[in-house]
């Protein structure tokens, strides 16, 4: 099977850690039959300053008509508002209807306190339907912008909540070592404030899980104050926390705090049949141009994607080989209180596939 | 002076530390010069179900007419949607236009990592209007909520967060030791995602701390997804935080995770001239009736209403007993690792007063 994948690497260290994400699927073993072919693509703040548009339609296209699969690195975010911006990676989720945010949280198991979990963000609605309006009131301005939660979206995302709590427990079964008994899943939301919208969400969500195929799985509440509470108090007790959209993105770097670096965690944006990996730390404009940056969130995005694309092996032969690198943490970068350069890192993993 | 203060219990614990918070203020040496009252008066889900109101009118003009300032304690939340309830605490702070919710949190100064920041939640907007709506659509429900955000609220919520940030730095330069070495506002928003919205909220706040008064106090901004990041990264960076109501909920159950207990976490919600003390915890139904509930979080908000009324002298005695019976650590609640009953810590702090 040959698959082709969409490059985006978008500005800062986007562009660093993008190539390594090539590099560790073309060092894939030939055994797993399995080929790659790529196609490099713009977006991001540079291109909106060169072409006017932060995400091509050209992009687009490309990515529905050709591509099976995408790694994106990052874009910057303009310090002041720029007229006619807006964040491509936002775009490209609604435009491709990727519907469900894939992020795996979790330390080494020999780590003090090992934590394993995934936040699954409903990735298209809520408050990112970004329609707002601004009005002129006697006590000045006043703006307002539209939360939207669907019935259909929030069945959707919790199915896939439950199908990846299956998927992890499978692995467990299979013999992976792991601190959960059982799957869980964790809904989040705000329904004693939001009785409607989250209420919704929140309602939707206990149905697609009633569903027999999920009668193994855990099902339980919390509100989203008190899901960053206990996020930090007993992270170990969460397998799979499904949350709409915004309190999914706050919860998904709440979590990253927890393993010491966003620089490790991975993410995939994740449709019908295709998948976008996506480091979940930004473009990093303090450290952009010294080859520093971490490229692990970037290699894990891509064995996520793979994952998502039913290549369950090839991501395994990935992420076993950046645990390795972690777990013997010899050659570290900056972030993790090491000194080992990008290059270094991506050698070191390249090395163990 | 004589400050006549509305005691709300509520639900669940609520009832074992409202009465605390009373004693403290009775236990204030009369070298002060201040006498209290007290007005016993009825608020929650209790309520809700004896009276068919959560917060009754009567305890709404009781508040607005005879008093200075209350104590609320904490309610429950159905576990399932009720028709017709809605939370009263929400409802007291929208009537009584108590504009900012200021949640400091702290940990001694001899804390292996010490922090020390307040909170400052705007507290009458947002997704807290309540502007729900649902319709049927071919594909199944959709609910939306309208978040709403004014110059007036941004304005003033960012003011007070200016003003708190001076007032700490007149501690601290009046000799009181600390981990910060200048005033800081951090405002926190989303803006590169609702731009009108968080964008109105981000420019007024700017433009509200830009006044001559706070030239002293730096000022920068987070994204609120990065915000809660750093929170746990370098929680010690921070002084004072200020938000937009749904960012500042979040933030403030994120921050009480630092200091190990939300039992520490006091809030005061403020209007002109009026301040509703309330601990940050809920009702905990798990220990409610075992005498076993940390009453720390209600006396130090007992304390942080008299700061807003202009008690600041007497507000440091309280604080001063609570930091002393903390930094002993010899009587200290369950939820602290210790075995004391709330009425041995009562004992112990009064005694300190
Ligand atoms: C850059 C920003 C628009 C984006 C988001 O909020 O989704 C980012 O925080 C993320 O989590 O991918
Ligand atoms: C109980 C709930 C409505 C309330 C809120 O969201 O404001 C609580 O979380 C708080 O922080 O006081």
């Amino acid at each position: 099977r040959t698959l082709r994948i969409g490059l985006i690497p978008g500005d800062g260290i986007g562009k660093e850690v993008i190539p390594a994400g090539r590099r560790v699927l073309e060092a894939l073993p030939a055994s797993l039959g399995l080929k790659f072919e790529f196609v490099d693509l713009q977006a991001g703040f540079e291109t909106f300053e060169q072409t006017g548009a932060a995400l091509p339609d050209k992009t687009v296209e490309v990515l529905k008509r050709e591509c099976d699969g995408a790694l994106f690195g990052a874009v910057s975010s303009p310090t002041k508002a720029v007229k006619g911006y807006s964040s491509p990676i936002v775009a490209l989720r609604k435009k491709l209807d990727l519907y469900a945010n894939v992020r795996p949280v979790k330390t080494v198991l020999t780590a003090a306190k090992p934590i394993d979990m995934v936040i699954v963000r409903e990735n298209t609605e809520d408050l990112y339907v970004k329609e707002e309006k601004t009005f002129d009131t006697p006590e000045g301005k006043v703006a307002e912008a539209i939360k939207r939660i669907s019935q259909r979206a929030s069945s959707r995302i919790a199915t896939i909540a439950g199908e990846i709590a299956l998927r992890r427990q499978n692995i467990r079964a299979a013999g992976a070592p792991s601190i959960h008994q059982g799957p869980l899943v964790t809904i989040t939301h705000k329904s004693n404030v939001l009785s409607q919208t989250d209420g919704l969400f929140r309602t939707t969500a206990r149905e697609a899980l009633a569903d027999p195929r999920f009668k193994d799985v855990a099902v339980e509440e919390q509100i989203v104050d008190s899901m960053v509470y206990k996020l930090f108090r007993q992270p170990e007790a969460y397998d799979v926390i499904v949350a709409p959209n915004l309190y999914g993105d706050i919860l998904s770097d709440g979590a990253a705090a927890l393993v010491g670096s966003l620089g490790l965690v991975p993410s995939a944006n994740v449709g019908e049949g295709f998948a976008i990996g996506e480091p979940c730390h930004g473009s990093a404009p303090d450290i952009m141009g010294q080859g520093i940056a971490n490229p692990i969130a970037t290699l894990r995005s891509a064995a996520l994607m793979l994952e998502f694309l039913d290549e369950e092996a090839a991501a395994a032969k990935i992420y076993a080989a950046v645990d390795a690198n972690l777990e013997e943490g010899r050659l570290l970068s900056p972030d993790l209180g090491g000194t080992a350069k990008t290059e270094e890192v991506v050698q070191d993993i390249l090395r163990r596939i």
